[in-house]
């Protein structure tokens, strides 16, 4: 094992990120070092490259340079003194939050919430290399039948599995309005799919994306740019209530809005996506009080209530998530990934990179079949 | 039985209302005529007694006029044909929201919820009257063992024991802020300390009723309008998270701001309170999405799992109320009673009207004891 | 209207039942008149049929003469007085259990339990005949689009919906054991198929339905009868653990002694299968205390929670159980219906009954396309 | 410090334990050191003292000899080098089911099951000891304000709030049958009445027992070995129904029958106490399938839910077992302990021993406040 690696280092301040040489990490005691296979590229990873406001209070100057990336599968090379779980040559992918039984969250069983919890890629070098350090205990074996690309997917599909079952898993043989037709929407349409829904009304901008939500799974595709009214369009198929259910994955005020009024009375409404704008306002009385409804913030997956379901419905083929993944690129492209993923109207679902080529080669031929 | 009878009556727009001899009522089929025994007033009939913007349209002049009223407690002494299961002599209390199983809400059990629903009080005449007819679905049979006076105010208890248990019961040996003193928030207030919370924060405007709320089992109490770093208060005393569940009563848009911040990740939030604004602007991404809380929208009660609940804490003493009624009126005296709800700083809890003087009489010998 | 009608009627204790000529029921006024058309056979109907012990103490022979069936779909012809939510020409279909609020379990809310309940067809003339008098609480309105030889099968197959869902509906990309291959076991295999589990196990008796679950969505099927260890099996399909949930639906000693013994540590077993026996040992320290299981007994159908998925589900086309239905005879060839059910090894799936022979005719040109 | 240490150690089979001299415990880089304040004696405990079947089994010679022992309370004075959570001078419980995210129970939150999971004074040395070594992801933080005795029986006062609350939590306002007044049985006595339930009947054997759970909020006691009819007594106070939750933690075959027949239906039992037969015959159609009754298995605490709201009510005194606490010996009494465990009829509560004479005597001095 060389000594060096190569990783897609945020170095500076302001919009890009450098390929570099960068030293192999160290692991520490409760620490594994894993030979990354495939890494894909989250909406966070486009935030932190282009160093919009959030990523530039949220990570800040005084921690660069870091390593980009947190989606990953890989095998572990290394563990260390303390790990007990995980051995050498196991496929793992990783919990992006670094939880602590510190948290009183994690004490009460919320491993995914805390004040204590580190980032991965975020908070500490992250996957956009050759090689990661990850803390034993958001390690997560993977089946050996399920393809790198998609082991490394699991993470944002856990997001988007999380959102549509919110917090009661309550769903099968419901209506759902999935708002938002990103990578994570797409998720969630395919996931709504196996789970069963009667009804999926998918909403997005980009004609790319909800054609390939259709193929997914989703009943019905409605434009948000479009002159009609998406409100009535819902109720009108679900007996005039509205939908049981509105996952809002687009971070956008219309969307917001227009999903408190598509949920029925006494549904349930899952906040997922994040506003740029950070507030919004409310229909306190008409869509909160007196709709009786549940709004369930979605952050990150449970851990690992959800790893396990979307473990068993990968590796059982009952979930096909391939077709969200649009692009693999070599990890020295990255930047024709993020061109994708910044383009408007957007033509890719999800972005996968390789430090590897051979690990490339099998994969293209994967995506051919 | 004469044929006509007094009533308290909404008879024009504008503030105010009349005490009037009017019909009493017939009944239809589905139907029971109750001998009002005691009727409370709430918060609703201050609303329409003042004809402020939500009755002028809720209601408006086509519906007038109409009697005021829907907290009661009396016993039955007709019934409609149809009727099974309430029998003249029975002592009931009404639930208000009149359910049909045309709504879909309650259709899956939603029975609080519906876009069919008639609202005693509201949508036809109510209770502030000798007799009041009642649809048989909407009864609930009291103990004998508890006055007309606290069997007439399980309804706004019903408000307050929903708003604080929430969808999920979850509330023993964990941390509450309930913001409002009015009658909701001193019930809810004696029903956290019958449910076991470890630590009981109450957040009011009037030292009358927050030192009330003391004694009905707040451990803390806190001014709304002093400069007092309300959340860092209660963060300080949960372990720095907040409190497990936020109980907004009050309707205030201060309240929904500051309780957003007061309740821990993962926490609860109910949102019960009516905004004079109807609108709020709300920290989506930092009090929402990062935060992985819950809100529970309250509205009326669970049909009849509340009441079931009430009956019981009631029945058994192991709730005790009762220092929540201040005042007692004869129903000609309404207008005493609704200057006491009206009057700032509020120095009353809840007002009880008795259409019977007798009745009253016996209902004033209880309070002394 | 003619006065009378036929009917399949048990006259007299002992096996068997008459077509017989009988009134057409007269409705109360809280109930609706239906003209049938389609009406299946339960194995509850074989229990009365068959005159078995459970039949013998629990209708008597003092109830006799009775019209057998519950399972149905028809057109309202008639209605009541009180009759609100019902109307003629609505295509309905009916809950069994016929709720009353007397019930404290209604009350609270579990309208499918109930001391004072009635039971159709059992406790009062069921649905083999041309006419049904039904009360409106327990109708329920079908899409026009799905066939009534599907809407008669509904009350079953929401048998098995809430078995399989359980009290917490907590199951895609989970595993799930079924245990049973009559009409209900058959109904959950589809039923599981549609909510998205990740491995379904299907145990039972009969090539002829087991093989009919492979097509249904079976991953596995298991003989009950072979020298194999099934719990084994189960275990080293689901990580040694055992399955996430067990659905008993055999009512036999051994599927409740495996199924205890496959259900994983913290999982939940949902007891719905009737024991010839009545009596059972249970190994209650290994099975239930050291497991930390839960047990979910699951008796009729959320009503109408059930009912709505079920609809929702069916006339989406999101869930295909018309191949469970293998025969359809007219009404007056119902002993032919009850040999099929009543041979072993069985080779049927769900027999369905028409008292009009147009609709037999339209039913039979549905089943080969 | 010195090296060794006095413990009450399983030296051999058969009867008794023996106080040794023995090395004080090295700890893994894992662990932490404590050195003990107060540790109670469990049920457990007395079963390996005893040498039971049970104990035989699951210990068996090849374990010996192993320090018993595992309700404890004490100071952390060394902690290994990849401990990060707890730090020397903190001052600690510990749970007993030491978790491991090897187990899929673990993995999906119910960290208190699992197939590779160690028990603390069963599969290593316990606490009745000077010192004692935890890992610290079992160490659970005190408030310095609860005295050592009290800190020490939070495990086991963990079992009956968890079987108490069951799964769901759900309780205020509703009845309880409590079965068993052994320690256990008294810690859910004073549990449920903090929950606020609105009835609490406790049945057991010891008048002693039963006059303590009179005090700690028993509204109804009934002997299990007299010759009344207790299902009847407990209908005849539920409505005729039953009551909602049953908890059996007598592990009595009477008790379970009795248990069954008095939850009501679609009511919860929680099942927690050991059968010393393993095996017993249920009526498994009319308790359980007709009755629609959920069973929650309980085994240890949540963890650390339950850890988290016991700590917060005994902190603020909302719970107050310190009645259960009859007796105080120093460690080197031990027999003395086991021998009150052992008399029947039983005359204590809950005894406590202390490794240091210094702390027997303030506990004793609190004991008499």
């Amino acid at each position: 094992m060389s000594e060096t690696m190569k990783a897609v280092v945020k170095v500076k301040e302001g919009k890009g990120a450098e390929l570099k040489e960068v030293p192999i990490p160290t692991i520490k005691d409760n620490e594994v070092l894993v030979k990354v296979k495939a890494t894909s590229i989250c909406g966070t990873d486009v935030h932190i490259y282009t160093w919009d406001k959030w990523s530039a209070s949220r990570i800040g100057k005084k921690n660069l340079p870091q390593t980009l990336g947190h989606e990953v599968a890989g095998e572990v090379v290394k563990v260390g003194k303390a790990v007990k779980r995980i051995k050498p040559g196991d496929y793992i992918s990783a919990e992006t939050h670094i939880f602590t039984f510190k948290d009183l969250t994690a004490q009460v069983g919320q491993l995914n919430l805390g004040d204590h919890m580190e980032i991965l890629g975020v908070d500490r070098d992250g996957s956009f290399a050759e090689y990661i350090a990850i803390p034993e205990n958001v390690c997560w074996k993977n089946e050996k039948s399920v393809p790198p690309e998609i082991a490394s997917i699991q993470e944002p599909l856990g997001n988007a599995v999380y959102a549509v079952l919110g917090e009661d898993h309550d769903v099968t043989g419901k209506t759902v309005v999935l708002l938002g037709d990103g990578p994570i929407g797409l998720f969630a349409t395919a996931f709504s799919k196996t789970a069963g829904f009667a009804k999926i009304f998918l909403v997005g901008l980009n004609d790319f994306s909800l054609q390939l939500g259709k193929k997914l799974g989703a009943d019905y595709i409605l434009k948000a740019d479009e002159d009609i009214d998406r409100v009535k369009f819902v109720k009108d198929r679900t007996y005039g209530a509205g939908a049981d259910i509105v996952v809002e994955m687009a971070g956008a005020p219309q969307a917001i809005k227009e999903g408190l009024q598509m949920v029925r009375k006494g549904g349930r409404f899952s906040a997922f996506g994040i506003l740029k704008e950070g507030k919004i306002e409310i229909d306190y009385n008409d869509n909160f009080v007196f709709k009786g409804i549940q709004v369930h913030s979605i952050s990150g997956r449970k851990i690992f209530d959800t790893w396990y379901r979307v473990r068993n419905l990968l590796s059982t083929g009952k979930l096909n998530i391939k077709p969200v993944i649009t692009h693999l690129f070599k990890l020295e492209d990255f930047e024709k990934g993020f061109n994708e993923m910044l383009a408007f109207p957007r033509k890719c679902g999800k972005v996968v990179l390789f430090p590897d080529e051979k690990e490339l080669e099998k994969a293209e031929k994967r995506m051919k079949n």
